[in-house]
């Protein structure tokens, strides 16, 4: 029998982040379009962004705290640097239960 | 009037893929759970994948075929190399019409 204490076991959730460049310019984006897509033939490409990726696997009991938990870990550890970079949180899936 | 043969403008859509190691092996991802997440004091994060993050703003009719579009050009143009690498693609979504 369950007791009121019972620990709500955490689940995992995957969330997908981006850092990419916070100003107008991204040259290795624009190096992307216009030396390989553009030079490759493919004319249906109107704009390349490049950028970092990276997904954090957390525990977390719903998918609205695991964001939550991703972008303020970046913030304070300095996963990106705010004057330059932005992050862009491109989704989050649910992962399992953590069993802890 | 319209006619029949009047071309329906394309839309834009912004497709989010990313590049990542196909193996069990990630170094860098390794590297910013153990050197940066962990040795920060965050002990909610499980796993961390690290990749090329890149969005591609394309002409077409609709997000079904703008995401066909994103992978075969990054397959066509060797954006990624199959042997080591896989393709994930994050989302698309609608930009727009382009006129044209």
């Amino acid at each position: 029998m369950e007791t009121e204490n019972t620990v709500k076991p955490m689940d995992l959730y995957k969330v997908h982040v981006a850092v990419v460049l916070k100003g107008s310019r991204d040259p290795e984006g624009e190096t992307i379009l216009r030396d390989v897509v553009l030079a490759g033939g493919i004319n249906y490409v109107a704009k390349v962004v490049s950028g970092k990726y990276l997904s954090f696997t957390v525990k977390s009991s719903n998918g609205e705290e695991a964001v939550k938990l991703v972008t303020n870990l970046c913030r304070d550890l300095r996963i990106f640097n705010p004057t330059v970079h932005k992050l862009i949180v491109l989704g989050v899936e649910y992962g399992g239960s953590s069993g802890c």
